[in-house]
């Protein structure tokens, strides 16, 4: 087994991931202003952050490049234009999602580009396409990882054969993703135990990305830690698609390594996140993505809930449950 | 050890206590409307609650009864006003702090009142004084419970002394309170199965009762569940000092017991909460409160920062780590 937490030491194999530009670009279209996005550059190198990812690498022939912010396809240029050639110890991921990047064209070789990992992004049912992404992306040289969404909503025996086919790939690493939040600890603590059987078989790392529709992001994430998963996606004040992301100010309260620190978290929070809150921009937390999770639905009715401002709660779960 | 959960079936020694009047009544001074406290009677009845707390029995000696709203004293008629003969499967539950409750005077027979619970709360340097109360109501003829408050700046010897001192009393219950929002859930898993220990040992239930300064309140609060804990504290819309509690509406949502019904929790939070939220009464999970909790401190300081809208964290928190 890997080595696991006892709550005053920490663990060196212990990965945070912001997450904050990638899953947070599903609210706000991607829109974030460029001081925002160099503030959070510079705010995860001071806090010790391992990763930031800056978005996905969108198929433009799919999506028009003109109705979504730049970082729905993560140019090198434009990654170049924040990082410099990133003389941190921060490293810089992408996610791809299977079925919707042109990766043969559009994902080249590491030596010119400033991005250090693509996490490739799949539903459980496209993972042979998604390992030939896996090994385009380890042929380029970069490292790379696997997100396999909405597992949720999989059968075991399906997880368990995603698992193994993703154990023989060249792939690093392997996320346990609660798309829906719809996840108890007491669950995911399972799940984390199976991912990382596979994971100590093949070699690969385990990650975590959880969702705080039950307001069990945070618990979740440290459930798995605690099990002995490594890679930890968080946000920024939770950012991310419905009721958003585990957040990264609590994940960095809560590891013990000295080298990650708060109080850069908490200027940019000040600073940026509170602004684009009064914005208008909204995620978190809130009674219909309660009701999603808890049926174990795509939020996609709660964030259109959301969207028209609506506050009739019963009238939205008796829909629910009606379908 | 008692019996646990297992996701599917449901324990039928759980019980669910909604605490919004007492809880929520540090919020807004117990200043709730007739209205609003009638509908949640109702919502509660309606939803299967098992208990429902109407607030504190709290001293007028002490505290000036023109200066509160009246759930801060619990008068027999005022509850009568709301119940009458309570012809339900809800019972009715109040809270006493030691040391702030004349109860001698204020506590008299079961006969005469609506109150089916007493819960003593106390600081953990006060046991033998909170047993005296505790002898009283029993006397009187109600169920009790004691509330061990602020137990994450106890040590485990004074734990254990305080459990043996409750075990051998006649209260019928302990309460595991986490005042300060400061518990993961590997630590209150380990604080609950100490409990239920002696909870076992002298036949008495184990409670809990969470803050959500860390978004941790339903994750402690299902974790204890799960290892036996049967009675456990909810707030609609979690509303509950600083941060508040466990929502109402997750732990329903949680439960498997069909008796549950989570639907007129969800219209009394369209009907009476948002209205509640409008009138600028504030509560619920931020920044200033992860990190009391984070620190184990009382959350007065994250209270009064809140109170002035004050949104400086990073000065906040340098702040809280100087003292």
């Amino acid at each position: 087994m890997a080595e696991t937490g006892n709550l005053l030491s920490f663990r060196k194999s212990i990965r945070v991931v912001d997450a904050t530009l990638r899953d947070g670009g599903l609210v706000n279209n991607f829109e974030f202003t460029d001081e925002f996005v160099k503030e959070l550059y510079h705010t995860n190198v001071a806090a010790g952050v391992d990763f930031m990812e800056f978005g996905y690498k969108a198929d433009k022939d799919i999506f028009a490049e003109d109705k979504f912010g730049k970082w729905k396809f993560c140019k090198e240029d434009d990654i170049f234009a924040v990082v410099g050639d990133n003389q941190t110890g921060m490293k810089i991921a992408c996610m791809a999602d299977e079925g919707r990047t042109n990766y043969r064209r559009d994902i080249g070789e590491k030596a010119n580009s400033p991005v250090d990992m693509y996490r490739i992004a799949t539903y459980i049912t496209a993972i042979p396409s998604a390992i030939e992404m896996i090994e385009h992306c380890h042929k380029m040289g970069y490292q790379t990882a696997c997100n396999i969404m909405a597992v949720s909503t999989a059968t075991e025996k399906e997880i368990s054969i995603a698992l193994d086919m993703l154990g023989k790939s060249p792939v690093d690493g392997i996320y346990i993703v609660d798309s829906y939040g719809s996840f108890y600890p007491e669950e995911i603590r399972v799940l984390a135990d199976k991912y990382l059987e596979y994971g100590e078989k093949y070699g690969k790392f385990i990650g975590i990305h959880a969702h705080n529709n039950q307001n069990l992001a945070f618990a979740n994430s440290i459930e798995c830690i605690a099990r002995g998963v490594d890679y930890v996606d968080a946000t920024v004040s939770s950012m991310g698609r419905g009721a958003g992301n585990c957040a990264l100010e609590l994940m960095l309260g809560f590891l013990k390594n000295p080298s990650y620190k708060l109080l850069p978290v908490l200027k940019f929070i000040e600073k940026e996140m509170l602004p684009l809150k009064e914005q208008g921009v909204v995620w978190g937390y809130d009674v219909q993505y309660m009701l999603t999770g808890m049926l174990n639905r795509h939020p996609r009715a709660a964030i259109d809930f959301t969207a028209k401002k609506r506050t009739d709660y019963a009238e939205f779960f008796t829909d629910l449950i009606d379908r």
